[in-house]
């Protein structure tokens, strides 16, 4: 899929409206950032070896630089659901993004590998609140980025 | 100075006070960023080589990869200013910062760089409201990043 098509897909008035009215329910608590991050590794250990920089990931919520990352990682997905409104810099931001990590060998296939966890997280804190097509929407957010990857 | 030592200094109550009030009038507006780099470049021309990626910034509020930096920027601005609050994670996300930007040669002195341009930022978006106090407190911030560049 290409970046255009994927924005399209992404920026349709009630996926935004589905991934706006969960991140609401979880982007206040700034430590959900580290727990999508360790729920990465723990469902998809194949993503381990590009956080090496981290080093031992054994105790994670004790990990300094997974903190830092986690963190970080929070301020990036607000970035992405702020731009929902606009597609021309909703792309710009998925490009930038690929940049940094299409650099550390981070395509849109070990992109994808977010989806899962991702999901996961959602509906361990969200409960029912959380239903498949919120799952599905946020999924389309993720394809944005592995497209722009795709065309990096 | 060292990291312990430049985070003493932002996280002075006085200090984070001074950010906090001047930050929440400009943050508001996404694309304060954007505006940020040009003022960067304007100031510092030395600064431009850095950006290559960005190709030519003759008119730079219709660069793309430009637009998709300054907003992303911004987010990062909120990130530093949220952490004010604990040491600790204020000195991970900088730790975290530290390493992207030295893989991209930007250390302590290139950073310095962007004091004189967020200075002038701050100016003229804020008139009298920006006071020289206000502007040292921006540079303790910034100083915990070149502290953290000093060391990666």
């Amino acid at each position: 899929m290409g970046v255009n098509e994927a924005i399209k897909a992404a920026t349709d008035p009630e996926v935004v409206k589905d991934i706006r009215e969960t991140w609401e329910m979880v982007s206040g608590k700034k430590k959900n950032g580290v727990a999508l991050m360790i729920k990465l590794f723990d469902m998809e250990e194949k993503a381990i070896p590009f956080f090496k920089r981290m080093g031992d990931l054994s105790d994670p919520w004790n990990n300094r630089k997974l903190n830092g990352h986690g963190l970080t990682l929070w301020y990036g997905v607000q970035n992405f659901v702020d731009q929902l409104d606009n597609a021309d810099d909703l792309e710009d931001v998925a490009r930038k993004f690929s940049v940094q990590h299409t650099a550390r060998g981070v395509g849109s296939i070990e992109f994808g590998w977010i989806k899962a966890p991702l999901a996961e997280f959602l509906r361990e804190k969200l409960g029912d609140k959380c239903t498949d097509r919120h799952v599905e929407s946020w999924g389309k957010l993720i394809d944005v980025i592995r497209a722009a990857l795709t065309e990096a």
